[in-house]
């Protein structure tokens, strides 16, 4: 039994919860932690709640704590005061801080004796596995990534901000174009914008302007401007119908040659929920650490730095066997 | 620099030649190991060769070796000899021994200090990998194989035995209905026939009974009479023009749902040469062997046990900060 703690409650904490409480043979869910007043809130499970104020008391009551807050800025502090005294697995997922975060998350756990897995999830986590590997053995290629079709939690936000909108939500959609350039080994060179369309749907106030709404959508800088925009409006009825839920997805390709010879490596991801295949990863990782843990594994580790095995109970040679 | 040694010369061995030779800053290659007389031998990249008896003579000289014979049981015995000497990677294929050989190499190794890393290529290997994370990170589901489109050296073997065949190919080639089965999650209890068309190229000699050919293909227990098998005799001139190829690939599908929610992962790999990617696998992990070895791992070792970050030279944050 892993003795789990979960820290912050939205979308990706509750998802973890829902995992956890249907594996009760893996996880014993000790507690969440919230930022919110523990005394105001409620779960399906009955889980308890404590303020986040009070991780540090449950340290040796906690084999590992799942961090699911939601903002980059909150979820670096809170690993390193963590990971000070816990296992940690975490989905850390801002590209551009990985290396400083990595760094950080290997002092803590050096001076504490702890596990520390960063940027646990499908990307970070599973993509970059992908990277890794189709890199690795087909050394002569272009890889590229591409997201959705699914929901873009920021550009949704970004158009909600604006004056009228009382809806909205972005799709972010590959291009079929640069798929098939990228499947083609023609990927080199494609940016983010080349490859992937923006679709929004949008509830309009009463008596809002719509051509302005548009207009200040397409042209916002560095979320719209320089992509190829779509803005639909809709009814309330149509987007609480079809609008409401968290798909998302993506490719990896790597398209190559060894010796003159042609070869397309891909990967692909189809996700009804978003926050649910995430959670699904983290408490596939969190029961890894575990194993990880009892091995005598210490530090900060991503998923390119944990072998398969570690995803599974069975007995190694029963498991290579029906596996390999 | 990898001092690498090549066991065996058929298409397998001579790919990763080629590799090594353009990899000259990686790889120094030692000489290449053969059953024939290595006296009538000759290398287009000038590899010295040598009998398979005399492989012992270069302990110590040679860092690891590709084991590249063709069959099953040959290499199960050249693979305990040589890991008693040396580090080995291997394509062992046959997935019914797996545990008995792993089990063996692991008894080998333990004696010899030696590390050996077996069944490295595409199936087993890439799609091991892949069954094995799928399954991890998505526990309620069904993972399916699917084989081609692509040439199967056994079965092309078994149509060239019959009486009347001069030159002949088959290639196995994945269902579209039982792929979109195993997209959707509904795979499971589908076998390797229900996925899976037989597709026969025939150049039938002077006056040979077409009908009498084909209808031996099409009931040869066990290769054919279980599966969807088509049959198509062609001149020699276009067996030659469009069938000499050694193309192949395949997918590893997985359906399944997390708390309800549906999620579908996909590996597809498609190849002009399966020798030259199988080899372009082979050489990567025969670099990443002497990256563990070097590291202090010993024994014998599937792709399952092998995290992705020994696929690289490259500083670790480095690594990880544009990969992750």
């Amino acid at each position: 039994m892993i003795r789990l703690g979960i820290v912050g409650y939205g979308n990706l904490g509750r998802a973890c919860e829902r995992i956890a409480a249907s594996k009760k043979d893996t996880f014993e869910l000790v507690g969440i932690f919230t930022r919110r007043d523990p005394a105001g809130m409620t779960s399906p499970f009955g889980t308890p709640f404590y303020g986040q104020d009070e991780i540090e008391m449950f340290a040796g009551k906690i084999d590992v704590l799942a961090l699911c807050t939601g903002s980059a800025n909150d979820l670096t502090d809170l690993g390193k005061r963590c990971a000070a005294k816990f296992n940690t697995v975490d989905s850390f997922d801002t590209h551009a801080r990985m290396r400083e975060y990595v760094a950080d998350m290997q002092a803590v756990t050096e001076k504490s004796g702890t596990l520390a897995l960063i940027g646990i999830g499908w990307d970070p986590g599973l993509f970059s596995l992908m990277r890794a590997v189709f890199g690795g053995v087909l050394e002569d290629g272009n890889t590229q990534t591409f997201w959705g079709k699914g929901v873009s939690q920021g550009h949704s936000e970004a158009i909600r901000k604006i004056d009228g909108v009382r809806r909205g939500v972005q799709y972010t959609i590959p291009k079929e174009e640069a798929l098939a350039a990228a499947r083609a080994g023609r990927g080199e060179g494609l940016t983010t914008r080349d490859k992937h369309l923006r679709e929004c749907f949008v509830v309009a106030a009463d008596g809002a302007d719509k051509a302005e709404i548009e207009r200040r959508i397409v042209t916002m800088p560095n979320y719209f401007d320089e992509y190829d925009t779509v803005v639909h409006f809709i009814s309330e009825e149509e987007f609480e119908r079809d609008h409401t839920a968290m798909p998302h997805g993506g490719f990896v390709l790597r398209g190559g040659s060894v010796s003159g010879k042609g070869c397309s490596l891909e990967f692909a991801l189809k996700l009804e929920s978003n926050p649910d295949f995430t959670a699904s990863v983290l408490m596939a990782y969190a029961a890894a650490s575990a194993r990880l843990y009892a091995a005598g594994r210490r530090g900060a580790l991503t998923i390119l730095d944990i072998p398969a095995v570690a995803l599974t109970d069975e007995d190694r040679l029963d498991y290579i066997a029906h596996t390999l």
